[in-house]
């Protein structure tokens, strides 16, 4: 007896290049390169040479250059991931498109809307997969609540919140050097996506904000803004509440809760794992501390999911089905960046803001409420 | 052998005289005659004689009037507990003070700051204990997580949330004669006494409101008011998020949580018990239905401390300790009243609206970061 | 205007007399006076007159003696509450039903069954209610569990699990001095009645123990014992674990768990309140410490069944119906106190053991199945 | 601009052959396949070819075998993974060690303990890294409560229990085909390696087993067993309880619990996410239904370890250190069989076992406190 030799039978895996090697893009290249079936990580883009060549090495990845256009020129590339600094984020994106490579893009997919307006032209044009990291949607109980909301348990929403604790220890390091409007482009963005998502066919029609340096008092001159809450009216008369700060000294702490007319879906975990420990001082059990580790299934699988859809459409296959509305696209991204850019008007202003451009002009997706909210 | 004869050496029973023996104030009257160590339940008056006396027969309460008056002139009558209808609150009080009672009041303490003014000057003059019925700070947890603050656990507070959702069926009983203003007046009026509680020392300084008819849509152009979310800025910077709605399906639903620069608090009962059942669907656990059975204890607790207030300032002797900031009086009142003001003020105009009169003109209560708020 | 009088409707009181002013005596005490609808504490007995008579003045109470025997003489007694050494329990209950009070008793009713039939015989001659103070079935948790248990959520029971750990130091306080076979008869009968109420129509059948002194090892060899675990086999094949330690640094841990056919319950609660706390460490959470606080309302609520039993059996009313099987009475005190007898006889040869007069003779409350047991 | 090369800096993937590609070796190839760094799925051995082939297919495996001496030949193959029936389980192992080949071993390590000191002499005179598939230690909850374990959280253990229920609908399909003993040689043998796992340095001393066919009563005759409750005496006096069903209608349910001297941990997730849903029933949320839905993560890390333990023996390098005893080897394979052995005799004879052949003789492994168990 031997070896009986077997053909495959799977689809060629999607070969991916990474622009932006940083913190995040560092994560992304991780599972790429070892728990993402169907995609391999080919190349590497990052201006910073060394620390791309270490990881490259590392994770087994043959070829690295500074110029993410080497990629775009790759024909052996079939998606990007781009992870670098938001504000080229747009620029990549369209240049991707046009090169022909899916796109994931971390979010928020633009500082603008202009420039995310011409994201869509370029991918529309294209006619490539674009996908946004709104990683949240793929955590198990994220998810689990949207597929209970969807069987109805929730009935018409008409309360939402949304919260986002990063974890930290009492100061921001380089606060200084934190964009200004970091906490709504790059941390309530996630809110904002997690609150549309819930109230699938409503549409935001204004925010009003409060917001401040509680963290970093001796930055409110400077305009830092650590800490804000921001309410949202919607089309369907739902009101949403979205809360971050930049330093929870327990963790990471994500949630989510959605309450309607039959009923409610909560989502978010408190705890580490489902250890408990009992001592003279009572109950304690660890706190996730990292988004990471708090999200690791869910950013591994947002990413498998982008593989999936990258070759489907490469392939001709359907586009995978997940019986939900899941995968972020360019409406999810343009519906949370007008939200983030109607909160940094509420703030200018300290007045409520209408959110405009939420539905892409022409796009026909705008939702039948979305002129009649009541109040 | 045979019995030894003992003296009692507990003090005499505070004489309590009930106004209103509506459906809160019946319970109460339950309370008051059989799980309340130092009441008794000497009297009742209600204007609707006929349950009036049949509620006191079942209770073994000898007399009853129509008249709150009777009460007043009654000098075995040590203290009154109010449970009318709000509109009757600050008179009531004022009259009942000015008879030399101690006084329970339900909330609020009354329906503008005015009247209030003159509750204050009565209860000045006379001397007597008044407090108001914030049941949720006796209980249990909530009591337990403002201790954990008091001992340092939150730090400074920098984001608050309170939620109040009553039972509901999907429709309202009576809606269309409920006030208009109740939402501020008689629910949320709670989250803000148990905001303003988790905030010490901090004043609040301005709200902003959404609000509108999402259970009963058909009353919402005669202004009726089912749902809220309220945003409240302090005086320390901290943010608090106030949250309402008439009808949750699954039960009544409270929370609190304060989050600050050392950690977070969290208060409320998700369950009925402790009791978990697992079955084909998966796990399931009954929710607390009604306000009398979430808070059956803290409905107990705040009439035993009023009556130990009663007794102690009726013998001279010290008023009950808690170890931390526990009997509601009239500067809880005040504040919590100042902010639903201010709330239906912001639905008025649709803007934020400052909190005016939080704190009573002269009485030297105000905090020292009342002035500063940041922005 | 002036007061109506109004006649009362409800039953007079009933007068119970106390007999045993020790720690829990005097918290059952407190109870009577001042929290149970429908009783008043009239007397108390208790050879230790000095700390008996400063109890009865702290609450009341009109007379104290030495001699449980005047509490029985007495005409104005309606019922006793036996809360003495458990070696007095029998003589004392069969002496109260003698003299027709309405008896409650701590348990164990009895330290033998031969004691216990005795106890039987004098309260069917006399016809007076009897009832022991297995206080757990009225914990509103456990009580939940059992009326999910009938109303079907578990099938038919296959796996029971019932576990006491008391709160402790790590050691013993005067533990040379707690009589050996405390484990069983005070503590662990606790839990097979917890068993034998969760099994409804079922009878044990045999039990197999692990016991040791793993707190207190140097009593060891006296016999003493701390730590146990009993397996218990019933007379419908399922099988139970009860599982107690005389010392938790976290607490006062009582737990049940009914597993079956058709799926589990479970009772229990983990922590002292609701509330949660956040901090560098993590999440952490106040345990029960002590028994009257974990059981405070069950204790209260036994006692107010038994006084609302006793109320109606001397005013010939129809008995108190809690909807299911709830105050326990001669039959359960036997059946569980059959169990810790056996487990003493498995301890003491290291073997399985048989259940001896689990149902009294001739009673006619053997169920059909308790006669074919599995194995 | 154009790529750079670079060079890897990892270790060749450890080359792994698969043994049974049934159902559970067919969810380990899939791991293998996709998600496990630093392992290649090299070839598939199974008398079944049909389906093998179709696996092998649809994973990209380039060979298919029937025979595993096929594998046990291949000197491109590093290491095999075990997962046919148990009877061949210690042949397999012995014969691949004796091969040169790393083996991962799917529980029992054998079915006696004879077979399995062949494996033991195989495994010592090859030099290869040997482990089994107790992946209940690499679930996430388990292993922070070891590591709390580990840190002092318990002190001393005294009370442990470990149970498993698997998923079921009330009746098992094909139970007459089940072999007799695999509640204990295939289930409860996780929970036996689990209790020896959190009780670390104690060895088992004797078993107690109350077992029965109460899913399937028709096959009690037959000596069918599908409900078990083991209780376990260890040699430093602690107590243990192993309990298992084939049939719980809500699902998998895996629990750890171990209470000593200074506290108790606990593991065991009750939910399969943290999501839940409020509806007019009350709280709801799904239960886990697989195992390798429970314990995905833990399949896959064990195989991960697997993997990286294989590639360090192969390569010279140091094994990797979780910082607590984590890698399941032979030792944990013989101790937990030893109680298996055990049970077996106990449900044979109704009588306590000794627990004969845990520790390898001559080994050196017994640890000190093994002679002298208590009683």
């Amino acid at each position: 007896m031997s070896y009986l030799p077997v053909d495959p039978a799977r689809p060629e895996p999607v070969r991916v290049g990474l622009i932006g090697a940083g913190w995040m893009g560092a994560f992304h290249a991780r599972s790429l390169a070892s728990t993402i079936p169907g995609a391999v990580l080919a190349a590497i883009a990052d201006p910073a040479l060394e620390p791309a060549v270490s990881l490259a090495a590392e994770l087994g990845v043959p070829q690295v250059t500074a110029d993410p256009a080497d990629l775009f020129a790759d024909p052996a590339i079939d998606a990007v991931v781009i992870a670098g600094p938001i504000r080229f984020h747009a620029a990549l994106s369209a240049a991707a498109a046009r090169a022909g490579k899916h796109v994931f893009c971390e979010k928020p997919g633009a500082t603008t809307l202009e420039e995310l307006s011409e994201v869509e032209a370029a991918v529309a044009e294209a006619g490539v997969h674009w996908q946004i990291g709104f990683n949240r949607r793929y955590a198990a109980d994220f998810l689990a609540a949207r597929r209970d909301l969807a069987a109805g348990a929730v009935g018409t929403p008409q309360l939402l919140r949304s919260l986002t604790r990063d974890p930290g220890t009492g100061s921001i390091p380089h606060a200084a050097r934190v964009p200004q409007w970091t906490m709504f482009l790059e941390t309530l963005i996630h809110d904002f996506d997690a609150l549309n998502w819930m109230n699938p066919g409503a549409e935001p029609v204004s925010v009003h904000v409060l917001a401040d340096a509680l963290v970093e008092p001796d930055l409110r001159d400077a305009g830092f803004i650590d800490t804000a809450v921001a309410t949202i009216r919607y089309s369907n008369g739902a009101m949403a509440v979205a809360e971050a700060s930049f330093s929870a000294l327990y963790g990471y702490d994500v949630r989510g809760e959605t309450f309607g007319s039959r009923g409610m879906v909560q989502a978010g975990r408190p705890t580490e794992t489902a250890a408990r420990t009992y001592g003279p001082e009572g109950l304690s059990a660890r706190t996730p501390r990292l988004n990471i580790e708090l999200f690791a299934d869910a950013y591994r699988d947002e990413l498998a999911d982008f593989a999936a859809h990258a070759a489907a459409r490469r392939d001709g296959a359907p586009a995978p089905d997940h019986g939900v509305p899941l995968t972020p696209g360019l409406a999810d991204a343009r519906r949370a960046l007008a939200m983030a850019r109607a909160c940094i008007e509420s703030v200018q202003t300290g007045l409520p803001a209408s959110v405009a451009g939420s539905v892409v002009s022409g796009a026909g997706e705008a939702h039948d409420g979305a002129a009649a909210v009541a109040r």
